[in-house]
């Protein structure tokens, strides 16, 4: 599979830990975004709306956002599964995966902080704090529902890997690079570190990529 | 089912339309958000988060997160289908959805539009500039695929609707209420109009529930 991403593509991140954990060989792509390049018509004819990441599997046409890639791999690589069985835990993985691929994630992309500044003039350092509240804000009910739900365990969802999983590692490698204290979240801390001990999650983590900085 | 919305509420439209499809019956209560409801510990007990909507299907935990109500709904009541069967089609309509769901619907909610204006100062009509904004985005990223994919047919994917329609039809619902100029996207408004045709998909728009104004 060709993988087309970024280092710090949180949402390609996501894919990443995907196809690790379902053993899936890839090769990635990198589309260097403050440079621009997923303007270039070269990746617009992979996804015309010039967002990471996108994923080519055969013949089809390529696929494309994250969460629609990662239902996409556990369809057709079903071991391990990324969702539980009963539909009700699978509605509960799916949300929680939700706040941070709907709630959060979007608010912290570069286009919104570019817009922020030409139209509102809010320099750098303002559009950062406008990341960390809206990281925080997914944070507060991540940890909420985690803290509260007996269903959850050594993971987000009992004891093995979901999307939820993946998203919230995506979300608190997010936070850190915002440098948000993760203190008043112990649980999403502690289910960050458990992912992060797996070789599939670790491997797949944006400072881990070509390209990426030693530290941020 | 007891559905939490409120008239204005997109996602609450979208949970309303699946609700209609699948033929199955529901009592609506509304949640004020203009008046703060939605942070009373009333609606605090269904959904921490404060957010709109949940659904309550008999004993379980409440449901939340519209897209992961829709794949709930879809599983336990299979028929009528809002997904096809083939991986890649459900990855593309999937996709459709989360350009709605997760890029645009985000960035416009009045959580957003009130940070802007007590972080920036920007003025309620400014505000609605930045609604344009994303919701023109997402309309040019849906017209795109929608204009040049074989598989879109009567609806967004073939001649029935999915969950892509449900989402394309809350989108451009959202688009008229922030009056976006919907000419440059004649695929979009041709199966948006498609659907208002449908009954279920009618009888669960904004305007139509109680407390609603006539127009906007």
């Amino acid at each position: 599979m060709q993988l087309y991403g970024y280092w710090r593509s949180l949402a390609t991140f996501r894919v990443r830990i995907a196809l690790n954990l379902k053993g899936l060989p890839y090769e990635e792509t990198m589309v260097n975004l403050p440079k621009g390049e997923q303007f270039l018509a070269e990746y617009k004819a992979v996804n015309p709306q010039s967002v990471l990441p996108a994923l080519i599997d055969g013949d089809g046409a390529p696929l494309f956002q994250s969460m629609a890639i990662l239902e996409y791999l556990d369809e057709t690589h079903p071991q391990p599964p990324l969702l539980p069985k009963a539909p009700r835990d699978r509605a509960r993985v799916r949300a929680l995966a939700l706040i941070v691929a709907a709630d959060a994630h979007p608010l912290v992309i570069p286009r919104i902080r570019n817009y922020l500044n030409k139209q509102y003039g809010v320099e750098e350092k303002t559009a950062e704090d406008w990341c960390r509240h809206w990281i925080g804000r997914a944070c507060e009910a991540l940890e909420a529902n985690l803290a509260s739900d007996r269903r959850t365990g050594k993971f987000c969802h009992g004891d093995a890997p979901t999307l939820a999983d993946i998203c919230l590692t995506s979300h608190i490698a997010g936070a850190n690079l915002f440098k948000v204290d993760l203190a008043p979240y112990p649980t999403c801390k502690r289910i960050f570190d458990t992912c992060l001990a797996i070789e599939a999650f670790a491997k797949a983590h944006p400072l881990k990529q070509p390209g990426a900085p030693a530290s941020v």
